[in-house]
């Protein structure tokens, strides 16, 4: 097949996708809505997630057309009218896109939890695939169009006629790309857990009512955050991912230019095309055997179909466009795997049929010091096997891509990029999997709300307890494919040193290729880039708690002042709940948003003033330390939040379950404190850090010019 | 003066301060020993500290005379007999060296308790000058006993006549001291914690007792435990930093050889000797200006005059034998004031007076969740302010260095070398105020515990607060230490392997000097070496929790089984609970301890296997990351843990000021929460990290061969 066809290839199944996210967001909206009790609840949670979006986007548009002013000036005056304008614009359509994947899936979440609580009356399975599709129009329209718009941008620069250039200039679309979906992670990570904290402290802590009263002002809050932060936040996140990758690949498609051509600039798009053509069936399998089977059976089927079919894709496209080179293909697979290899670790460190959750469980008979204590040691001790597993496959990968192409500069560096397309090819998958969380969340609140029986309330809890597990394991995958992903950004970096540099030297021999620790300045820079992670962590810590306690101080408002909530007389005021977080998060999130793009600029900045003749660029060679030992770091702290997180809640549901006491025993007591305590790690700072290791690559690409 | 009298200089200073130490500890053991009710805790205390010390350094030593069997092997295999004998012997010899001083310090802290508490019955100024001197004797002999070590070391090795050469000899006295040092931190801060912990918890929280209160089984358990962990684990943690400092220093020396010969390699050791007289002064000084005055004004001013003392011992040092070369007197200086700024941050973030302790403490009153997540932030926010001055400090003394003497290789980092002497010039002094604090502690236990009057409970409550303090700022300035002495090693270790290459390849010219973050073996490497920080915390935390585990179940059993303790009729069986912990804390430190030693030796040996003809170095290159970046993760964790740990126990003491309800208030049993979460942290995990980051650069030092 010629290239045009592939690049027709690859629209047609972007808008495919489009379709299918349509025709699954036409059977949520056609579902049944319930009774006028539920109506109401989701009607609540859905005012609540929309003026909280709207909100939102505008502060983050806002901040992007300061930095987008910003970037033209410095490119205008550096390199000219053209490439200022290519860089503006690749940078909001990233945003853009970003913000579109991103509202489009949270206009069907939150409405399928409306439908997957009014089919959990009568089918578990309809609830189930109505939970999953919605949440597969999030999944679907992220990786769709974050293909759609790397391809039209490379497209419109063009990227056919001038292949070898055309790819640094899109990066504009990664950086934007990851400049909202920080944002959103980081607002929408507040709000979710500033909300949740609120609540559970002072419902089921102080007060003694149980999760989703609702008596608890702040009940729609948190409902409202799980769509926020889980869906909306994580739908940036992995667009970011997706579009880094695509971008980072394609420039290392550049290096194989001479051997592959235009094809080895496309592979990563049409390995991401047949991706999603592989997701779509296997959501589309997703059913269960009989309404008793467990529903993550039945997801775990899906992905099982959905990889199969990624790694046939994958097996095609190495066939048409890399001439059947099965050590690329061999690369592939070993993403694949990855990804599995980091679900399961993830499960290990996060479900209670495990040791580590178990530990944190026995921990808190002796009080909530202890559980709090293990659970910290957990959440260090889980950073070891997946730095292992990450470990392997960027080894193997590379020695694939060297074994394909012996010989070949950036052959090895190619290598792992394909591991990083088979990690990321059912991404649309996971993604559906990770937004069935919060729909199946809500619904189990709508249903726990609206007083229905105890048969469907146990249906909804049993989704509910699926959608943790597929939630917790999302993050997993999250931080998996964004340390490939950064790798992959690492070598497009010094590949642009490189190029400004035979720019500016007029020596086109020349190669940046050394970041060398050994050099004071190097490690002072590596310094700052892990430090930058430990500050960064703090702040969105920080953001959780001063938002958590200004919920805290409204429901013990609202309980003195109306003693008619807890009699039951008298509803609460749920929005001046939703609005008190709202305007907290959305402050809260600036602080650390702007110190994740200000650090890594002011180091290469500053650091560019100690470069002598021998050494020219150690400003860009510092900036390299902070975006690699930042992202060392990063993945570190990340995992050591979410897993941390994810053991602690599920320490608590452990003993929910009966064990140790059971639910009111003082050792329940000590792991709801624990689940506190792990909220702000799994679902703010976490999930941050996922969006910071890629915004550190793409800021530092976009304003490489400066550090020279 | 010659050489030769700088020498006898150096011998005399070392051998004048030992006998110091010994005049310390005459004026201490002839001192009041109180009533026969205090003398029987203090007996308990001494029983039980002796008895651990005595298992756990049998423990030490059993492991490494099997370590030592190894090196020589390996030593006699690859370099023949005469290397392997130098190495084994300067491995015993710090190792030897090591212990000694531990052991010495730990004789009188465990005897000064008894006299501190003695003399507070009548003077608050007599009792803090018995405490100063009973630590002055763990400073002195601490520093007096590595300088003669590495010294006699030097000569005893031909060094006079091979100067060049025997440096690189003695690094096995860095590796046996940090080897010890590692075991005795682990191990004393598992004890000091678990036993902490464990009183705490039962005591505290349970049965509602106060501190030290008699009726609790665990209370002689924790007494013990502030000996071995803050006295004796700090100093074997600061005898190998100051070992490490003198011998990476010595061999920065060499690489000045063609300008300041012998005098450039003894340097160090004469600013050492210098540190020494003025840490002597410094001590011999302090005395309060009336019996109101606050202790730590006293501290302080001692601790000005120890640092003026040691800026002028230095200009004398640069004077003889640096031929006057300000720009390095600058570099000393720069030390000096990095180490005042290292104790002023950590006051900033530990002391009440600030708001990071005071957020924790507000935190508190919404529960124990919202304290342990807002002093999680803390913990992580503080890590900023250090990295900022531990990077300005490397730049500016190796700026120093460069303008030294300007165009000779080496002269940066031996500008560096000296800050890091700067730095620790006061050791003896800071050490002197750090064992202060557990003999205060001690003496604030005796006086509880043999229900002394209300009013020398004060003064000694007044000095167990100052002692807390002083316990903070060393680990600031321990941690500082041991950044500036491991980035010190790292140099070492890339001279160590341009060495061996060398001799390998015969070609003289080589130099290894890149470590180069771009190869994707030496990112993974580096990845291992930042999680090798946090499975090391982990498993240090684990242990903690795992030995207050059976501390907790025991005290409470003695609870349940003899009522009479409650009611204070019976006594509870002490002993029983020293036992326990001891067993625990010895059998925990080993994993930690051997991880923190296979894991940089491993991937040395493994990594050697991708080496190419055009990479020959690629193992020993990946070692280097896991130093550098280990290192980092190591500064950035120890910080996190230290401050964040020392922050929490503020909090706690600021309620119990009076403050947010007070002591029994619903936020005060939160704020011992998160004291009791910060114990393992600031005691036990924080502090061995010091170690682990100094051990993995002598480790790897002395295995080096093996990764070529």
């Amino acid at each position: 097949m010629s290239v045009n066809a592939w690049v027709w290839f690859i629209m047609a199944v972007s808008v495919a996708s489009l379709g299918m996210a349509w025709i699954f967001t036409r059977e949520v909206l056609g579902a049944d809505t319930g009774t006028k009790a539920m109506q109401d609840i989701a009607l609540a949670i859905k005012e609540g997630a929309e003026a909280f979006l709207k909100r939102q986007y505008t502060t983050i548009y806002a901040l992007s057309i300061l930095l987008a002013v910003l970037i033209f000036g410095f490119y205008f005056a550096t390199k000219g009218s053209t490439l200022a304008w290519k860089m503006v614009i690749s940078f909001f359509a990233g945003a853009v896109c970003s913000g579109i994947a991103g509202f489009s899936g949270m206009f069907v979440s939150i409405r399928a939890n409306l439908r997957a609580a009014s089919a959990a009356r009568t089918s578990l399975n309809r609830a189930m695939q109505l939970a999953l599709r919605g949440g597969a129009v999030t999944g679907l329209s992220v990786v769709a169009l974050s293909l759609l718009g790397v391809g039209l941008i490379f497209l419109a620069f063009g990227g056919m006629s001038n292949p070898k250039e055309v790819p640094y200039q899109i990066v504009g679309f990664g950086f934007g790309a990851s400049f909202v979906a920080l944002f959103a992670q980081l607002g929408g990570g507040i709000y979710t857990k500033a909300a949740d904290v609120g609540a559970d402290l002072v419902g089921k802590v102080e007060a003694g009512i149980p999760e989703d009263d609702p008596r608890n002002p702040a009940v729609i809050a948190d409902l409202v955050g799980d769509n926020v932060g889980d869906c909306a936040g994580r739908g940036a996140d992995l667009f970011e991912s997706t579009a880094a990758e695509n971008i980072g690949a394609m420039i290392l498609g550049v290096a194989l230019f001479g051997h592959f051509g235009l094809y080895g600039i496309f592979f990563p798009l049409v390995a991401r095309a047949f991706g999603l053509l592989a997701s779509i069936v296997g959501i589309w399998t997703v059913r269960l055997k009989n309404e008793e089977e467990d529903p993550m059976a039945a997801l775990n089927r899906g992905y099982m179909i959905t990889s199969l079919l990624a790694i046939a894709g994958f097996y095609a496209a190495v066939y048409f466009l890399l001439n059947n080179n099965l050590w690329f293909f061999a690369a592939g697979v070993i993403g694949v795997i990855n990804s599995f290899v980091f679900v399961w670790i993830t499960q290990y460190y996060t479900e209670y049929r495990y040791r580590p959750v178990q530990s944190i469980a026995n921990a808190s008979v002796t009080g909530s010091a202890t559980n709090i204590i293990t659970g910290l040691a957990v959440g260090m001790e889980c950073t070891a096997m997946p730095v292992i597993a990450i470990s392997i496959a960027i080894l193997a990968s590379y020695y694939c891509g060297i074994h394909a192409l012996p010989g070949v500069r950036g052959a090895g560096l190619f290598g792992t990029a394909i591991a990083t397309m088979g990690m990321l090819s059912t991404a649309a998958y996971i993604l559906a999997m990770d937004t069935f969380g919060p729909i199946t969340d809500n619904a189990g609140g709508i249903i726990e709300m609206s007083g229905a029986p105890e048969e469907v309330r146990k249906r909804t809890d049993r989704l509910d307890s699926v959608g943790n597990t597929t939630k917790a394991l999302t993050k997993g995958y999250a931080i998996g494919s964004a340390a490939l992903a950064a790798f992959l950004l690492f070598s497009a970096y010094l590949d642009q040193i490189t190029e400004l540099m035979q720019k500016k030297t007029g020596n086109m021999n020349y190669v940046f290729e050394h970041v060398d620790l050994s050099k004071p300045l190097v490690f002072i820079a590596a310094l700052i880039g892990a430090a930058l992670v430990f500050l960064f962590s703090a702040l969105a810590i920080k953001a959780v708690g001063k938002a958590a306690y200004s919920v805290i101080e409204e429901v013990r408002r609202q309980f003195r002042e109306n003693p008619g909530i807890m009699a039951g007389t008298s509803k609460p005021d749920y929005g001046q709940c939703v609005d008190i977080v709202t305007k907290g998060a959305l402050k809260a999130m600036v602080a650390p948003g702007l110190l994740a793009v200000v650090v890594p600029v002011a180091v290469g900045f500053i650091f560019k003033f100690f470069a002598t003749a021998e050494d020219p660029t150690i400003g860009a060679e510092s900036v390299a330390a902070v975006l690699m030992v930042g992202t060392i770091a990063g993945i570190l702290m990340a995992t050591f939040m979410n897993n941390g997180g994810g053991a602690w809640d599920n320490a608590k549901k452990f003993i929910e379950t009966g064990q140790l006491g059971g639910k009111k025993s003082d050792a329940h007591k000590a792991a709801v404190v624990g689940d506190t305590v792990g909220d702000p790690f799994k679902d703010t700072a976490g999930p941050s850090l996922h969006v910071l290791i890629k915004l550190l690559c793409t800021v530092t690409f976009v304003m490489a010019p400066l550090f020279l």
